[in-house]
């Protein structure tokens, strides 16, 4: 089944109108969601309607927040989210962050008492057209066992840095802390595969290739995938994202995030407000001239581009480029949906009487 | 063979001042080199003085360098090492760094026409006392092979990260961007011992298990070692800090950064100055008070340092932890030196006529 991206829009748009978004929040918090269907990461998208749909049945989100700055400098502030929509408080925070960056080169924000805010590569775009380097983390669900650990203490706590260019596309990464995303795992859980040794231990932190491990109380596995191949160092890359997110903002870090999933309840010792988020811009001329920068990235970018590849494989990717690609051919060919999210969507437009299909 | 913390800081201390460099300068410079063997990064530390200084010989480092900011805004700045040896403009620009997060609640120096920083976290743990986030990468020598690349663009780039705590012992993460750094590599060549696969590949691009694949042709492989298992975000991150060391500063980035080794020149068409760094501190309070902050801080170490393990292991450790106890040990019981390295130092003794042994 393939949607148009302005019907899944309008659609998503319609729903969070009708939970209590106002217009503005709504339209911003679609585009965030949306923008993960148009690069092809579907577990980030218009799939996660029903979720934070759910989430505010159970009065875990307002629809309608009133996000306020808790402290500032001139360079860093923390945010209260309200118990926002991250689609929401996420964009209101990068939008201060990049306003500080432009006052005094640089501007950081963290993010307190918010929920999942999708993509964190949609924040870090957002300094592109601003001639700055943007930066977005987050923190999320415990799902991932630290090296050496049975428990699951860090969720898979994403890393975007976005970096302008001149006449070449940019620079995107956009990355969770794991070896792979939960999202990987849930394809291979459909189509019964088995995951590679690296990606799940179960309950007692043996590797196994079980797509259900972590279902079934296992766990996520950080970037590097065991010690000998480095993953104490994903895990300290997920450590930072939390910290920088949470501890530092006042939210909810490690095992006590509360959980995505609305029929399990959050912790009831929580040590914070909300799921927390990080915001980073720095303008390129606050180090040097924009133009003689994007001169140098465009050569960097062309390099790494034109790399000889080994055999097998066309071209040497830079991160970014798969899902620019992807976008490109979704906004002209549409956007495929499973049939359970389509049937979820189908019982939003049922439930709020609005039209879907 | 072992030698006392003072003995070899003195010898170092010494030869530094033989080449040129100021009384500052060589203490400070010594403090950085040694702080790896004292954490057992046995790679950056005293076994590179040699290099250091046949890179002073090839007139490829300025012992008395003048260091000036080209750049700068509130909460950002460009230091242009004037060729300086990286253990000396690194301390010097995470001042800068720390001085503007004093000030405006952060600071971000980009560093170009450097040399090799020794550990970056020597660095980030300048922070730690000032109750500040600090924030260190560096570019280095192309020995990494992006994924799908059989080119090598990139260097085993680190990163740091150290965040104060209360009670417990502080955060301190320095990874390098590779599956495993090439010291790890050596450690498995003096032994005539195989690399796991994921650490390096041939030059055509296969995996291989020899561990001198990299002298041979081959590359390093990014933290994940293969696509399947998250290699494109090591390569991702290893990007990232050599965009932000040596694009923004004005360095050479990319395959054109400098080797470390004299015996290789300088490629003949640079696109920048020397080497890159790039430094980062953010004040605590600048977020939420500092003493709030470590008490959270507290509880997120002891969480994860009490965490359930996995059978077979002691503790799950936190970033930092394996090298604060080697540091306990080292300064109690001396650094032990492979016979190489004493040899490299008594020859340095007799050319400089410096007491060593």
């Amino acid at each position: 089944m393939v949607f148009s991206y302005d019907k899944l829009f309008e659609f998503t748009k319609s729903i969070l109108t009708a939970i209590g978004c106002p217009d503005a929040g709504a339209q911003e918090a679609a585009s965030v969601l949306l923008s993960a269907d148009l690069r092809g990461i579907d577990s980030h998208g218009v799939a996660r309607l029903i979720g934070y749909v759910r989430l505010y049945e159970k009065g875990r989100i307002n629809p309608n927040p009133k996000l306020s700055i808790t402290y500032e400098t001139p360079s860093t502030a923390v945010m209260d989210g309200d118990a926002a929509l991250g689609l929401i408080s996420g964009p209101e925070a990068m939008r201060l962050a990049l306003k500080k960056a432009q006052e005094v080169g640089s501007g950081w924000v963290a993010v307190k008492n918010s929920n999942h805010f999708g993509i964190a590569g949609y924040h870090t775009m957002m300094a592109l057209d601003q001639d700055c380097i943007g930066i977005a983390m987050t923190n999320a669900s415990p799902l991932v066992a630290p090296t050496f650990s049975k428990e699951r203490l860090l969720g898979t706590n994403p890393i975007s840095v976005a970096i302008p260019s001149g006449d070449e596309p940019p620079f995107v990464l956009d990355m969770a802390t794991t070896t792979a995303a939960n999202g990987k795992l849930e394809i291979l859980q459909r189509k019964n595969l088995s995951a590679p040794i690296g990606w799940v231990q179960d309950q007692d932190g043996n590797p196994i290739t079980n797509a259900n491990g972590v279902k079934e109380g296992g766990a996520l596995l950080p970037l590097g995938g065991d010690r000998e191949h480095g993953s104490h160092k994903g895990y300290g890359l997920g450590a930072v994202v939390d910290i920088l997110s949470a501890v530092l903002s006042g939210a909810n870090y490690g095992p006590w995030a509360p959980p995505f999933v609305a029929f399990l309840d959050p912790v009831d010792d929580p040590v914070g407000q909300g799921l927390g988020h990080f915001f980073g811009a720095m303008r390129i001329d606050g180090f040097r001239p924009a133009e003689e920068f994007k001169t140098h990235m465009d050569n960097w970018l062309r390099r790494f581009r034109n790399a000889d590849t080994v055999t097998g494989q066309d071209q040497v990717l830079v991160p970014g480029d798969p899902e620019r690609e992807m976008e490109r051919d979704r906004r002209e060919n549409g956007i495929p949906l499973l049939e359970p999210v389509a049937r979820d969507l189908q019982s939003l437009a049922d439930k709020y009487e609005i039209a879907f299909s």
